[in-house]
């Protein structure tokens, strides 16, 4: 029998929907790159009739379930008593779970409570998943051809002791091994890319391609299955390769975060460091790229200059120049770019400057309006984007964009480079 | 009998996981508001004979079924036949939508195809909930006392249609109205205050109190539940004094979006403007101040100083105090804040410096370790934040809470205006 899984989610919280249920969706996205077929996710609160319930219809269409929460120490916490009573198992001290409850408490100067012991109370036979970031642990068991898979609820607890644990242990049932690569463009919207690709995605059946529409961006996910990582790995190969061929610099990274992540390797790579003069964006820039641990190797100044006299006494933006075409033209945006790259010895400026609403539009001037500025020894340019699409609330959309828009300019000058 | 609802979530890329069941969160939440029980969420993929078994079972336990998605144009897109054929009913052309639907298109100068229409064939009798954010109507359909409601799954079109259409209509239903008060607070945890609100929390039935943990800060929800407005609104009332006389400026707002939300009303309150010298939150206290629209009437400057370089030649920031106590030294924060008061011409400088990991953390200056300055004419000093719990991947979540902590003291030395 082909394995089917699904998802069953135990806690009141996300009934009452002070919880979004971010688990389901990283479990579900693990479970379809190793092939294993899912058609239900279940939410149920800490009710051991409803649980129980959910728990047998569960295991009538599916022989994986795989549980999050009900696994802490209150009285209402019982996935691990119901799933061992529907396996006619026993729940038995488990040692070494004592000890890392203990040596957890210790190491954050907390006092642990009688009640914490009832976590490492563990269903007889059951393969033990070790919690590194909190005190309870998981649980696999197996039983009459069916697996109970048991996570704690707490994305930050579940998410790790499932990449770690449970997927190589879910792997490794399976003949086959699924591999997939993630290929991320900026530049090109999702139905452009799927127009120019629609033959390949309809006639690739291994290795497939799948996009997938971000704000502002493009993923693109090659999977591939074959006996071995090495045969699917070649798989997908001539595939990458292909699409780098004909999509270029469109494609900022391959398995790779996220835009700034891509930046900041860059300019490592190529030992170059940037500098932010943002306006519309107001950090936002700056914000992104010290996301990155180590990104003051190639970072060192960013200047938020929201006011004209900000852009004028410190970035060095003519007081003319702002009169005549105003802060937000590309005249500013270019003077704001080289300004900065001037205080901050760095090797490329960036500037940004515009209208990111709700008000403050005007016909010749609408909000959305947005130019990027880069100064650099070798390139400078200015960007005119159009973001705004006239809804209410695009203030966050439109400085995010126009956020990514100056990550993928430091990106093409950083490639520019003689 | 008493309403009880649940959630039919209709969508194969949920499933698959590439998407965040944000909808079922928004929904619970509504209900919760309405005092509407809530047992169960499923969400099941676009197969009919699946779909059409999840809403049997729903209805067998719930006599309120709310759905999201299959509501689309494509032929997989079966939520309203399915739901239609179980009240035994007939899809019929819905006029009024089919004219929604051309002007749609009319207006974002898209081309409309004949499936399309399919959009607008609704369940006989049903009432059709209009779309303000997409192609796909709504529909609320009743029958012998059961309730099935149908939205769209594009949590853009979702919300308002949600909100605006389907919760009202819910409320009207009741004879009681709930209404609730969020009060927000920060520089107190939630364990803190729940042991200070224990016995009101247990005692209280109507209003109720609920703890809800955020990052760094709680919400404490208040709901009353009365048979009208103004009489929940009066139960709530004393609560809420009772809350701001015990906790005064540990509540940042009320019914308030956010953190920075409340410090740029404080401050136009005062008419004030701050300016910001970040290091280790490399411009996340600009950010968020600048997401709020209107911020640039009390926000002009804010400089990320990465570089030692920077806090010297442009805050000002001496070169003695960065070699004597080093760049993360509660002497080079207040530096930091007085050097972007005197630039900016503000009436509040704020500075961070700190070590956000995960590298750079030594014995005596851990990663966490943060100082936040402040600067005014009638207030000026420097906090110590130990931020670190020893987790790999908390670099996001310092920077998260010591910009939340440059947002907090902002208030408080604005409330300090003389």
């Amino acid at each position: 029998m082909k394995d089917a899984a699904e998802i069953l989610c135990i806690g009141t919280e996300i009934l009452l929907g002070n919880i979004v249920n971010t688990n389901s969706a990283d479990i579900s996205r693990g479970l379809a790159e190793l092939g294993i077929n899912m058609y239900h996710h279940t939410v149920v609160g800490d009710n051991p009739e409803r649980l129980k319930e959910a728990l047998e219809t569960a295991f009538s269409r599916s022989n994986i379930v795989i549980t999050t929460g009900g696994l802490g120490p209150t009285y209402d916490d019982l996935t691990k008593e119901t799933i061992a009573a529907y396996f006619g198992r026993k729940l038995i001290q488990h040692g070494p779970s004592i000890q890392s409850i203990k040596s957890f408490f210790r190491r954050i100067g907390g006092e642990m409570t009688e009640n914490n012991l009832k976590q490492a109370m563990m269903p007889e036979g059951c393969m033990v998943l070790e919690n590194h970031y909190g005190t309870a642990p998981g649980a696999i068991l197996e039983g009459d051809g069916k697996i109970a898979i048991m996570m704690p609820g707490p994305p930050r607890e579940m998410g790790p002791m499932f990449r770690e644990q449970v997927l190589p242990w879910l792997a490794k049932r399976s003949s086959q091994v699924f591999r997939s690569h993630c290929i991320y463009f900026f530049g090109i919207g999702e139905s452009a890319l799927e127009a120019q690709l629609r033959k390949e995605m309809e006639q690739m059946t291994n290795p497939t391609l799948a996009p997938y529409a971000k704000e502002g961006e493009v993923m693109l996910r090659v999977t591939a299955c074959a006996p071995s990582e090495a045969e699917a790995e070649a798989l997908m190969e001539p595939v990458i390769q292909m699409l780098q061929q004909r999509f270029g610099d469109l494609i900022y990274g391959i398995d790779v975060d996220n835009l700034q992540t891509a930046a900041v390797r860059l300019l490592r790579e190529k030992g170059l460091k940037a500098a932010t003069a943002e306006s519309c964006t107001g950090g936002y820039v700056a914000k992104r790229i010290t996301e990155i641990p180590g990104s003051s190797d190639v970072f060192e100044c960013g200047i938020v200059s929201y006011a004209n006299s900000v852009k004028n006494k410190v970035l060095g933006v003519r007081e003319e120049t702002l009169k005549q075409f105003g802060a937000v033209s590309p005249q500013t945006a270019a003077e704001m770019a080289e300004g900065v790259r001037n205080l901050s010895g760095a090797d490329i400026g960036i500037s940004l400057t515009g209208i990111a609403g709700p008000g403050g539009g005007s016909q010749e001037k609408p909000v959305g309006l947005v130019y990027v500025g880069v100064s650099s020894p070798w390139h400078s340019e200015v960007k005119e984007l159009r973001l705004g699409r006239g809804y209410d609330k695009e203030r966050e959309l439109i400085r995010w964009l126009a956020s990514s828009h100056a990550l993928s300019l430091i990106m093409g000058t950083a490639r520019m480079k003689p």
